[in-house]
């Protein structure tokens, strides 16, 4: 039967939303943090997003080269000469220099920290992060649940004070970033080492030959995405340093102080914390759910994140609203979304099934298992046995009598009388024979120990007895390639 | 093949030692805290045992009767004109009676107790102790090393002030336990309760039905054990009491106080201590090598038995002259024993390989996870699905277009569009199709959770695609019976 196949090309052209007309939003600042080549999607064509893919692939020609010198920047070597093109300028500035200042202003003492300006700075960080992990992350990039209009707005206002870019980039990275993890297409690629994931990503120009596209025709579709999108660098500068300095300005008369501690000191902070779940959250911490890729669970992300701290958990049950399962680990954002969604700002919130959260668990321990099994030596398996017959086993006794036989596997106990437990006599009682009742219980019900130890003397299979010899290591746990013969 | 069977009755005799001439060691007391009725088993014949095992038969036809009152006391109700027929009298006073008589002293302050006398009973006491855990435990009953003749002489003479019977009757007591636990057979058998595996067993008659012998014709053979055991009434008593005292007199002048308290007091402590190896050692612990029988780890059983107390190791490694295998946890037997080792007096040290006892470790884990897995819906198993042609699945897709084949299972994700993480549009665009491809890494390399996820939408297999599913769901972890086709 030849089943239909689905078309990998098509079906990876839906994955980057390829099949949907492009909406125009018209701001190339949007994509502030992100990286031009890597994520300017949107505004050169106006019909689908095959004319992006075609020029990638011109792109991809054109750097095509065996002289070093013409390819692209990102696959040179750092030089004098060059390394300045090797930095991305726009994000240095808004990463390093403005918080730079910043700190500059506020750790010098020139600008006074006060006990009133800290509970307001820290309430403004507070809410910028959790616009950031409820709204940015976990409604938008994951759609674990939706939110009505006013709650996405305080989402995009107070998630633009976090300087991370626009929700629309946002969203497109992180989709390419579950969807690639750890591969060269993973725009945080912690494969590259905690400092390129941590910050190095965005400081550098990427490669354009793995650039990614993700389908966000969702997120397009919703116009504070887009509102937000359009007007970002203005909505950015005003609700990440000229408001917080307003309001401090309002409150308690020090512009200056909200400038430097609630706007550009905060937002050191905040987006250094962010960029830990891309460094930290796959670098230090547990693997319960799966080891196959770097996420992992740690709760010193997680303090420092809101919660997202659990990116093993994510990765995996990345719809789930929640990071966290366990009551005593820390995921306020979780909570904030429950609590949105009981005043009514929120619902449809996604959980992944107990069942598959266990299932994931217990795989995972499993698995550990089955790596310690390795390790050890579980006696010849049935399928690598010599197979006798009556009359081999019979010519074989005469060689060595000290065989004996249990379900249809033959022993030889010469190096065993001395250490039998259970005395020499009855060994030599057993030789040549067929001592299986006796083993299992007929004079003594062996432990399991006992069935180990009995698995290291095995020379051979009985090929009258190979079904009984097959059924009794699977049920010590050899694995089906152990007693299935080739 | 009829492969030459090994005889069980005759392999049961052989364990009972009733193919070996009895040694005649004439001493009624020897089986002090035994049970006659148990362990008479040496001095009334002087041939094999194949008389006793007779004799055994004849009794157990004898009280073979349905008339209650002519059954065997141990096969009778308590009454008020049978109870001091249930009691074995001899074992009670040896147990309760004198200890009691020394507690009294002791604790009222009739027999003081001062320092030295403390500092000189204790050492008694241990000495006694590990006479008993180092020799007539590890040395004589399970040969987990060999002794020269002086460190025997101290073992049989110390084990002797424990007031625990003979080696001889220990021995075997011992062996049975080992060979029958958690049967009738077992003579501390801790299934009837704790009271009954720590005094119980000795303070009442056993039903002779369930009679056990072992072989011990190695303990015969010994001089030492006949010596110990033909003299063992007046051994017991002068080690036990009147040494203790006599000393104490010789030192500092106080044959009462040796007497009350290492003496009887000593004997009390040593005797409970050694019973909680029968009852607390099956009863409070974990179970780290394995679960189907009674014996568990613990250290609080360790602490007073001088390092007894991992006996769930010990049932299964009975050979091994160590109980405790961790360096943390507490074996002075151990200890000593490698010290004697060191010193010349013992020989021959028996250890389990570390692979046999990681092999344990690891399937008792194991098997907590099987426990676990059964409790989880893993989807319907292969061989439990279905089995579609090609024609079949065209038809079902006419009633239901929701389906998709993966691994040649097909899967009906009808309600899975909405929790999909990757998106409607990709499973709109695999309906009806061969998705295996994009599935595996195609378009997105699933997670762990994305295939538990997977088999609880299985429908059908396809059975063209047998082999394949067969293989997807063996590398999931699904046994072999959940993919072989009945
Ligand atoms: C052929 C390989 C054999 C191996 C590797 C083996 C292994 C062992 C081990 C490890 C023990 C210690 C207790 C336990 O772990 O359960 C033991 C005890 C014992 N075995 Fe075997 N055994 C073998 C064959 C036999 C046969 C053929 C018989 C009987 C005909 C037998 C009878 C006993 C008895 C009676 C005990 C003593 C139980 C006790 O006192 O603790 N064994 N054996
Ligand atoms: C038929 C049943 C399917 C199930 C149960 C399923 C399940 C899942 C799950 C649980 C995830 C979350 C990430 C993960 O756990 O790895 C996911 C993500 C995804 N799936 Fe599927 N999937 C199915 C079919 C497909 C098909 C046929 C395609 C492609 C044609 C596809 C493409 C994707 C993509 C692109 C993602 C997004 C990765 C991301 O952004 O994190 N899925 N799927
Ligand atoms: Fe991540
Ligand atoms: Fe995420
Ligand atoms: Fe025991
Ligand atoms: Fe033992």
């Amino acid at each position: 039967m030849s089943m239909v196949q689905l078309d990998l090309v098509e079906a990876n052209k839906l994955a980057a939303g390829a099949n949907k007309k492009q909406v125009k939003v018209k701001n190339g600042f949007g994509s502030l943090m992100g990286s031009k080549e890597m994520v300017e999607v949107d505004y050169k064509s106006d019909s689908n997003m095959d004319y992006l893919l075609m020029r990638d692939e011109e792109e991809r020609k054109r750097f095509e080269s065996s002289d070093p010198t013409k390819r692209h920047i990102s696959e040179q070597p750092y030089t004098l000469d060059n390394w300045y093109q090797h930095i991305n300028w726009l994000n240095f500035i808004l990463v390093v220099v403005i918080p730079g200042i910043g700190l500059y202003y506020g750790l010098s003492g020139k600008v006074p920290l006060n006990f009133k300006l800290a509970v307001f700075s820290l309430t403004y960080f507070a809410m910028g992060g959790m616009s950031i992990t409820c709204g940015y992350h976990r409604l938008w990039s994951h759609r674990s649940h939706g939110a009505k209009a006013p709650l996405r707005l305080f989402y995009a206002f107070f998630g633009a004070a976090s300087v991370q870019g626009s929700i629309k980039w946002w969203g497109h990275s992180h989709r390419i970033h579950h969807r690639y993890t750890d591969t060269v297409r993973d725009p945080y690629d912690a494969r590259r080492g905690f400092w390129y994931s941590h910050m190095g990503w965005m400081l550098t120009k990427p490669n354009p030959k793995y650039r990614a596209r993700a389908d966000i025709s969702d997120l397009t579709d919703d116009w504070i995405v887009r509102f937000q999108h359009r007007h970002y660098i203005i909505l950015m500068a005003f609700m990440a340093f000229i408001f917080p300095a307003l309001l401090a300005k309002f409150f308690f008369n020090d512009f200056k102080g909200g400038l430097v501690w609630a706007g550009l000191i905060r937002v050191f902070t905040i987006q250094q914390a962010t960029f830990c779940i891309n460094s930290l959250a796959h670098w230090l911490g547990d693997q319960p759910f799966d080891d196959r890729r770097t996420p992992r669970d740690n709760w010193v992300t997680a303090l420092i994140t809101f919660g997202e701290g659990y990116h093993n958990f994510h990765h995996e049950f990345p719809s789930d609203y929640r990071n966290a399962i366990k009551w005593y680990q820390y995921d306020p954002s979780k909570v904030a979304i429950y609590v949105t969604s009981k005043l009514g700002l929120s619902y449809n919130l996604k959980k992944f099934s107990q069942n598959a959260i266990e299932q994931g668990i217990l795989q995972q321990k499993e698995k550990k298992l089955n790596r310690e099994r390795a390790k050890l030596d579980w006696g010849t398996a049935v399928a690598d046995l010599p197979a006798w017959s009556a009359k081999d086993f019979e010519e074989n006794l005469k060689k060595n009598p000290n065989l004996i036989v249990v379900s249809g596997i033959v022993h030889d106990v010469s190096k065993y009388y001395d250490d039998h437990p259970g005395g020499e006599t009855l060994l030599q009682a057993s030789l040549g024979k067929d001592a299986t009742k006796a083993f299992h219980g007929g004079v003594y019900l062996h432990s399991n120990a006992a069935h180990n130890v009995l698995a290291n003397l095995r020379c051979a299979v009985l090929e009258d007895h190979l079904k009984q010899a097959q059924l009794f290591a699977a049920r010590r746990g050899e694995t089906a390639k152990d007693f299935i013969r080739k």
